[in-house]
Formats: structure tokens, C-alpha cells, sequence
């Protein structure tokens, strides 16, 4: 993970990027020598990274061997968690999924329960999909709460009872045996997205909106964890007016009043039998009034929240994912009417306000996209 | 500017921040050969832009020869112009101030007047340091307003009648014969404030609380300007429970409600002459208790936009500048009141929340430390 220059690590971002396909290439772009540049790509032959993948047309002279990153060296598993479900997937170095499965879970059962139930679907994904466990480089992990990214264990999360420290990278390290990395689930979601729709924005939001509510921030190109790992946790965040008691034990939180749980009491004290988000997402796609009604103050008392970080942040896109993004432009509608009338124009002027393309996949393509950042970082070397 | 590994301008900042200091380390670091090293150093001692600094301790065999930085090379000129005065310094390499100057302006007084004053000032100065005008490496400025960077010209300033578009980095650049940078003041006074008290923080916000408000981001170590500059541009997020209409044609903005301008109409209304940001302080600091009150509850006011902004971006440490901070612990503890009560424990519990030390001074020492670090990635050349 040494970002010294001329690293192999570079050079396998040259290639992997198309900046450079060629040892010429490589070499006027990095400044090292002739026999420096072979004993780096020597080594990246070795590891199976990159591949001769054909020569460049030939400009006279001896045709050039064109060299390519190897998407098939390897698979990540990734799995993303949210508080009423998760997702597990094993995906290739692009970002391509080769297996998937998807089902409901408690994030209440604990750690334990819930990581052998992941790994569990993860052997299952393999077996299916016949890759043998050599392949695996790693394995990636999206949670709903704030978590220390280098210790890989949540920290104080609000909505996740039992996992306050929790070794998770560890425990998928010692029972799935492989490299495990853990980040909280809006980060590896906005990572996902970014990194499959908006790869050339460097100014990118994503806000999820599901049972709870997140932001992943990527600016200036690069993820921002903050000094704690807690930036993007917009979710507690005053909204002022609401005297709603949060989890967190506070009052007027963001999540507390537009999150998953508060959308379903609202529909209940309304007389509609709704027990969770997938309920309120359910009625609102069945064109219920009330539910519709929900989500689009939901999105305008979100939208202020996102004015603010447009203000402050000044991003060219937000997306909005997480469950209730399904909710289209009932949602879209809410919150642009709030940051269109609370930001100034130059901040909005370019300011594109979507819904998630990667929709329920960006958590798991995200996840799997730190594990190979980090492996090639390791395998690329010093 | 150019960041390719190896360049003379990566071995001058190897050298500058005493990673590196011998040609063994700096191959060591780079990789280069000992060819293209003596190349790339031979460059830089004939820019003068470093020094044999010296032998290092012998360890047997030849004494390798230290290189430093020579931080005498050149001298930058910096102004930081606020709404209500401007302040000029000639400042070196290492951001020292060798001779400075603090006036009363208006801004509203336009571009061409204000920026010939500066421009006159800065020729006074340079003549009292007896310096000569081909040391100048370039003019840094920043402006109470969004700034276009890149451009060199503020974009819809709310609080600069008359500089829209204005061209201020090419004026000065014509009639002071050097480059020239332009930013928005918080920026710059984020980027001085840091590189002269928190050069180890890489998450670090500072707000100014002056006539205008606004904040300067530095994240993951860079200063963020967002896709179109206006990242910090906090003066303008929405208050609720406020009707005051701000310059920029909102409602409730913060900088309507709690900038030097809303204090100074708060006690005339209370029966105080105060006409400026200046009066209020001074009222602070004769310890009027209707000032005290405006300036504590401006702070809780500003305590909360703060708090958004530490869920969001979990900083390490936060700054007051601006003209208020020179209230001291009566801004503080307004903020600090609203942050610990309003984000969560994770957010908080290594924040540091403090008052400016750089104080006045913080624009003009980061106004040349974009100049140098510009200058310095030019010369030091690809």
C-alpha cells in the first residue's frame, strides 16, 4: 500500500488504467530505468497481475508487447449488510458479478449468527459458481454503522445491538481464512456506484435512505472516512421542529424522523398494518397516498439535509440509494425541491441529483472493490 | 504541476519536508537511476531552489553531501481582502512574514480601486524589505467570496458588489509583472492556519466568523474546492426559525442571522450605536453584556451548521477565525455547547474545538503558501 513512485503498485495502476500499455510507455511516464521497469513487470508477470495482451501496431521497428491487467487473476467475495437484509456476492476484478444471493436477516442476531451465516453463503456462492478457494483474494464487508476502518470492528453503532466492537475483520480472517476489510455500508455503496456509473466524477455523494440513514462521501476523487471513520454519518444530524427520540438518545435525528422505522409508524398511527421499510416501499409502488405522501416529506426534510452538504461540500452528484431510492421520483422530487431552494446557484448550477443506477448491487460491487484496492496495493508491492 | 513520480518537483518536496536529504536516500525513495537523479538535482541547484546544507555524519567512505530547500530563494506577495478591510505581507518560502501591512477598506469600492491599493501597498512593502521585484515568485489573493480557482476570478460573490467575473488573478497578473492566485479568503486562511499550527492534521475545518461566514475544508490532507469552488460556502445553509432575508435572496441564511452585520443590527436595535463587525467585537471585549449575549448566541447558532459538518466529515480539529474569534471563549462556548450536544460520541470524543492562533494573519500566510506550492511544482518541473 506504499504510494512511492515507480512502485509496482503504479505501474500496475498505469496499466490496469490504459495510461500505459507498453515498457516505453511505462517508462517515460515513471522516470525509472530500463533494467528497474523489467524487474517490476518480472515480478508482475510472476503474480499472474498482468498479462502480455498482444502487440501495439507496429511504427517500423520491433511491434511493442502490449501489456493488460489481468481481470481474471482472482475473485473477491463481498457482502453487504444492511439491518433487515444482506447481500453476498463473489465478483471478478472488474467488478463483475459472477454469483450473487440475497436474503432477509435481523442485524439483531449478533455477529456471530450473522458472519457464519455470510460465510456460509459465501461457500455456497463459490461451490456454484466452481471457483476454487486459491482464487479468493479477499473478502469485503459493508456495515449499517459507523466503523473503524483500520481495526475493521464497528464502533457505537446505533441500530446494530451486540456488534459494539466486534472483531469482524478478524473473525472472517481467522473462519473464512483469506484478507478480510470491513467499512460501513453507505462507504463500500458509494464506492460501488462511482465506481461502475460516475468512474470520472470526483465529486460524488451518495445518500442511502433506508431503515437508517448515510451518506458516503468521495471528494477530490478519494473516499473520506474522517478522522474516526464516522464522516458521511448524516444521520443524526438535527432536524430542527420534530421532537422524535432517536436510538442514538437523542432528539430530532435525521434517521429518527425520515429513517425506514419512522416512515412505518407513521403509515400505522395512519391506520396501514406497515412493519418495516420493504412495507413502506411496498405501498408506496402500490400507489398508496398516504405512503406516497411519506416519502416525499421524507425526501424534502432529506433534501435540506443534502442542501447543506451541497453547500458545504459543493458536489457535482448525489445519488440516492438505499432501499426507499426504489421509490423513484416520489423521493427525487422531495429532495430536489429542498436543495434547489436552499443552495445557491453556483453550487447547483452543474449539481445532477439521481437515483442509484447500481441500485441494490452497489453494496457488494463497493465491498469488493476495497478488497482488490488493497490487494493490488499489497501484491503490486513496494 | 505536473505529479508524475520522479519529477523534480516530487525530489524538491522529498527535500522540503526532509524525507529525503542525500542522493542515496532520494533513490532510494524514487527509484530513479543515478543518471537521471544527477539530472533531475542539477536542475534544481541551477533554479537555486536547493543548497548543499552540509555533510551528514561520516559512517566511513566519502561524507554523503545534505541537500535542503532554500527557503530564501524567492519571496511571495500575499493580500487577504476582507469586506470590511485587507491586509498585505511579503512573505518567504517558509511562510515568515517579512514586512506586512493592515488597512480598512470597503469592498463594495470595486476591483480596480481595491485591487490598485493592494497592488500599491504590496510595492511599498517590497521597497521597505529592500527587496528586489525579481524575487517575487507571484501574488496570492483571497477574496470574502466564491472563488473559480482555476479561472482567477470570484463567481457571484453575495457580499462583493461590483467583482462578478472580474478577472483578479489576470489584473494582477498584468500590472504586477508576476503570477498570480486567487481563492476564496477562507481557503486561503485554512491553508495558513494549517501549515503553521496543525501541519499533522489531515482533517481539519476552519470557519470564519466575520461580516461574512464560511468555511475552509481541508480533508484526507487536500484543501477541497468542490466541482465548481464553492466548497466551504456554509454562509448560506438554512437556519429554521429565522425570516431574515440575506444579501444573496434567501431566507434564513446563516450568514443573515449570526454575520457581523445581523450582530450590528441586533444591538442598534437594542439601543447601541454599531455599525460594523469591528464595533460589535469591541463591545465584546469591553464586556457589554447585550454584545456578549449576541456574540454566545451566535456561536450556538453556528454550534449547530458546525455540528453538521463534524457528523458529516468527522474532523479532528476545528478553527474559529474571523474577526469573532477574537471573542474568544465567548464564541467558543456556543459552538462547543451545540457540537456536544448535537453529534454523536464517536464524532467527538478526540475533537479539538479552538479559537485561531494564526489570527489576523492566517489569510496572508496562506495566500502565499498557494503561491509557493504553485510555483514550486512549476520549477520544479515535470
Amino acid at each position: 500500500m506504499n504510494g512511492a513512485s515507480g512502485s509496482s503498485a503504479e505501474i500496475l495502476g498505469l496499466i490496469r488504467s490504459g495510461t500505459a500499455s507498453t515498457r516505453a510507455e511505462l517508462i517515460a511516464k515513471t522516470g525509472l530505468s530500463r533494467s528497474t521497469m523489467a524487474q517490476r513487470l518480472s515480478e508482475l508477470f510472476e503474480a499472474n497481475l498482468i498479462v502480455g495482451g498482444g502487440e501495439t501496431p507496429s511504427t517500423g521497428g520491433r511491434p511493442a508487447t502490449r501489456l493488460a491487467f489481468n481481470d481474471a487473476a482472482g475473485v473477491v467475495v463481498a457482502a453487504a449488510l444492511g439491518v433487515t437484509g444482506n447481500r453476498v456476492a463473489v465478483v471478478d476484478l472488474s467488478g463483475r458479478i459472477l454469483a450473487e444471493h440475497e436474503e432477509a436477516h435481523s442485524i439483531a442476531d449478533g455477529p456471530t449468527v450473522t458472519l457464519e451465516r455470510i460465510a456460509g453463503r459465501a461457500e455456497d456462492l463459490l461451490s456454484e459458481a466452481k471457483i476454487d478457494r486459491g482464487e479468493v483474494w479477499g473478502f469485503g464487508v459493508g456495515l449499517p454503522g459507523p466503523v473503524e476502518f483500520a481495526a475493521g470492528r464497528p464502533i457505537s453503532p446505533p441500530i446494530m445491538p451486540g456488534w459494539d466492537g466486534f472483531p469482524v475483520a478478524d473473525w472472517l480472517q481467522e473462519h473464512f481464512d483469506c484478507a478480510a476489510l470491513v467499512d460501513n455500508d453507505v462507504n463500500v455503496m458509494a464506492l460501488g456506484e462511482r465506481e461502475q456509473y460516475f468512474a470520472a466524477e470526483d465529486q460524488f455523494i451518495f445518500v442511502k435512505l433506508s431503515t437508517g440513514v448515510g451518506a458516503g462521501l468521495i471528494l477530490n476523487g478519494e473516499l473520506q472516512r474522517g478522522d474516526q471513520g464516522s464522516a458521511g454519518d448524516i444521520g443524526h444530524i438535527y432536524v430542527p421542529g420534530h421532537d422524535v427520540v432517536c436510538e442514538c438518545g437523542n432528539v430530532g435525528c435525521l434517521e429518527a424522523i425520515i429513517g425506514g422505522r419512522a416512515l412505518a409508524r407513521r403509515l400505522r398511527a395512519e391506520g396501514l398494518p406497515t412493519s418495516s421499510s420493504r412495507d413502506v416501499l411496498e405501498r408506496v409502488l402500490a400507489g398508496d397516498t398516504a405512503a406516497v405522501l411519506a416519502v416525499r416529506d421524507a425526501g424534502r426534510e432529506l433534501g435540506l439535509v443534502i442542501a447543506g452538504l451541497v453547500n458545504s461540500l459543493n458536489p457535482a452528484v448525489v445519488v440516492l440509494g438505499g432501499i426507499f431510492a426504489g421509490a423513484g421520483d416520489h423521493l427525487l422530487a422531495g429532495v430536489r425541491e429542498a436543495v434547489y431552494r436552499r443552495s445557491p446557484p453556483l453550487a447547483t448550477r452543474h449539481l445532477r441529483i439521481v437515483a442509484s443506477a447500481a441500485g441494490p448491487r452497489a453494496g457488494v460491487v463497493g465491498a469488493a472493490a476495497i478488497i482488490t484496492g488493497h490487494v493490488l496495493g499489497e501484491r503490486g508491492g513496494q
